[in-house]
């Protein structure tokens, strides 16, 4: 048995002081070569994919970090000119954007990288985004996800539209397509009415890569019925085993087996030579934070203001899960942090400097590849979500130092066995509703 | 003086069937590296810029030819990634878009193209994408421009939303970019509200060059306002200098000068070495025009069923352009050809076989030039949109052979003199309202 590995790459790297660190460059965030060369460390190392996050608001990040310049699509799609593949995963937001353009984008990133193309499904939890798009408030949470499962159903079959074999180029008889291979959708729900096709024939893997990452009961119920990978942060071997039998247990009831979905916890490593020296390496970080920035990046991520909080008190009480709005799983996550560990306000933040609420760990390459296998061992993951703090060099160490040692205990690939992504994560390829064999009855 | 050269590009050539035609290569449709290797070709030719159209519905299409497989920004960002120089310009529907999302877009493309992206404006006028988007009829046309109108200045004010020294980057400090340097927009219109600022930094060019294509009162109106560089189709010298004076002379009450805005009449050219092979290379195109799929793209653009019509008998009565919702522009010039010139059905297919309208041109490289230089000097054009109608053949001879003849004739550039799109059409950096100075009421 093998694992899977996903970089998450973020501007010049995670960790939110990344750019001030001498290991960085911070004019790279602006520079579409230094995301190029990117994909081709990840590609070197034989990584599953790599993955940029996004958000449809500048929100607090414009005075210390700027974390999502470039539109996803549109940057993999120049990743995608440099590499053959490493594939290329893109969040993109089922409240704020039309089903139409978006199945458009998915399918054109799939035909210009040939077949490499991921979503990583998000119902835009922040307030601010809401206000970009003639909204006073950001809609309720049960509101976003009932969008997002209309959504993904016209998405898919609007990718379902065109039969695998539409395209005809008969030039003699002078037939481009079979229009009896290609269908109108008709779809007419509660908030959308799409007629199709979609003006796009069928892609290279059928459709994109269907990931989501939320870990409310709602986010948990939708990743069983359409995620294929689930980026999800989790801190100790113990909660990553009970959130992984947690998912794959909801599988069943939409005919789905477990291996259909691939769980890929978080990791944020810093890697040197002797676990002191990386620990030294993420003190350096740590003692980069703003504490002014952080204070405000918590209020927003807690719903509550700390912004004239005192740094070495405790966190005042929280309100529960069921009050907030945006990111739930993400607010019980740091909540359970600070109440477990009984943190500062300061302590807090460093531990969330690096990740954002997923796993930090400092130590050797040895060291990080035993990490990995254990919480593969134990159950807990199917792969991970690697998290570099800083850019390039966090990832360069990883590929070029962890990734050996994973190939040597024959827990990672030594090269590509497939050229598309769904092939990466060992998925079949997609099946298209129009010229699928009978299945059992939900599947 | 020297004129402008935009490449508009689309699949394997712009007559509709130049996929069966042995100087094309079908599967190319579905080929990012084709699409790559033309943008390499037009830059060889220093061309300003490539253009790809696009529409938001299949539509008749599907039977007989394909054109828009590839969301076009999406597209041109995997064409930047392997030039250097050309301008990369994409149509996007102010009908079918979010403002927010599409500044971004766009921001993003001139981001990583180091300030080479160009937005064509469409309103998008065919019923079939309206069916796409929730909607039982394509708005009207005045309803589209209204919306166009506020469209455009929301993506403006996003564009303007960071100053040009916004991002800081200082280590030291701690400081990314300077808060006071980035505006909310607080845009609140009949339309769209939309808060700002845009999450990505000033561009390279400020904004995107505009483009726009209608010649409908209202399209030339908004493109008096907006657009920097106008396709358009004229098929004679007279009616070009008429359409250009038009254009130029509503300038004024903007607050814009003449050279503010570029007018390029489309050309279809067949190119050959004799003025006899150049024709008969057309007459091939046009007797692999499939009529029955012509009478259908014909029936669409006149808003009248022609698909039971006897190809060799005239067009019957046609309405009023004031009763047609679609492309009034694009209906105006076919009807007038077809009653100028008396043709039947079947020899207006073959006329629009080429380019939808636009006017096709078979001769000697010298002629092609000749053709060029006459619209130029007459005052009809300050440069041309080529529509190769075979690709990438007819690219490739138009840089190869008859560049080099207009480069003699010191009528085109023999280097790129700018890196920015808006520098190859001549035109000043784009000046952000918060730190322009102060300039003539409506500039």
């Amino acid at each position: 048995m093998t694992f899977h590995l996903n970089a998450f790459l973020m501007g010049v790297g995670h960790h939110e002081a990344a750019w001030r660190h001498p290991r960085t460059t911070a004019t790279d965030v602006l520079d579409v070569a230094h995301f190029q060369n990117l994909g081709r460390i990840a590609e070197r190392g034989k990584l599953d994919s790599i993955f940029f996050a996004d958000g449809l608001a500048a929100g607090p990040r414009i005075e210390r970090n700027t974390l999502t310049i470039f539109e996803p699509i549109t940057l993999l799609s120049a990743i995608a000119a440099v590499t053959d593949r490493v594939g290329l995963i893109a969040t993109a937001s089922t409240s704020y954007n039309e089903p139409f353009n978006l199945a458009r984008k998915f399918a054109s990133l799939d035909h210009i990288s040939g077949g490499r193309a991921g979503w990583n499904i998000v119902t835009s939890a922040n307030a601010e985004e809401a206000f970009n798009f003639g909204l006073d408030a950001r809609p309720e949470h049960a509101k976003r996800y009932e969008r997002a499962g209309e959504f993904v159903d016209v998405a898919l079959a609007l990718w379902d539209s065109w039969e695998d074999d539409a395209i005809v180029l008969d030039e003699e008889a002078g037939r481009f397509a079979d229009p009896t291979k290609v269908h109108a959708i008709d779809h007419e729900g509660e908030r959308f009415r799409v007629r199709g096709p979609l003006n796009s024939p069928r892609s290279v893997q059928g459709r994109p890569l269907l990931v989501q990452a939320g870990s409310s009961e709602a986010g948990k119920e939708f990743a069983a019925q359409h995620a294929e990978a689930v980026f999800t942060a989790q801190r100790t071997v113990e909660e990553g085993v009970a959130f992984y039998r947690d998912l794959k247990s909801r599988l069943a009831k939409y005919g789905r087996a477990e291996h259909d979905l691939k769980v890929l916890p978080g990791l944020v490593p810093f890697i040197a030579e002797t676990q002191e020296a990386a620990r030294a390496l993420e003190q350096e970080f740590t003692d980069l934070i703003s504490p002014d920035y952080a204070l405000r990046q918590l209020s927003t991520l807690l719903g509550v203001d700390l912004t004239e909080h005192a740094l070495d008190a405790p966190l005042p009480p929280l309100p529960s899960e069921s009050q907030i709005e945006g990111g739930k799983s993400r607010f019980t996550l740091v909540k359970e942090l600070a109440e477990n560990e009984q943190l500062t306000v300061r302590e807090l933040i460093g531990k969330l400097g690096g990740g954002r609420g997923h796993r930090t760990f400092a130590g050797t390459p040895e060291q990080v590849a035993d990490e990995l296998q254990t919480w593969f061992e134990a159950g807990a993951a199917d792969g991970f979500n690697i998290m570099p703090p800083y850019l390039p060099g966090g990832l360069e160490d990883f590929v070029d130092q962890v990734v050996p040692i994973l190939q040597e205990r024959g827990l990672f690939r030594t090269d590509y066995e497939s050229s598309t992504l769904r092939g990466h994560y060992g998925l079949g390829h997609a099946e298209n509703r129009h010229t699928a064999h009978p299945v059992a009855v939900g599947a």
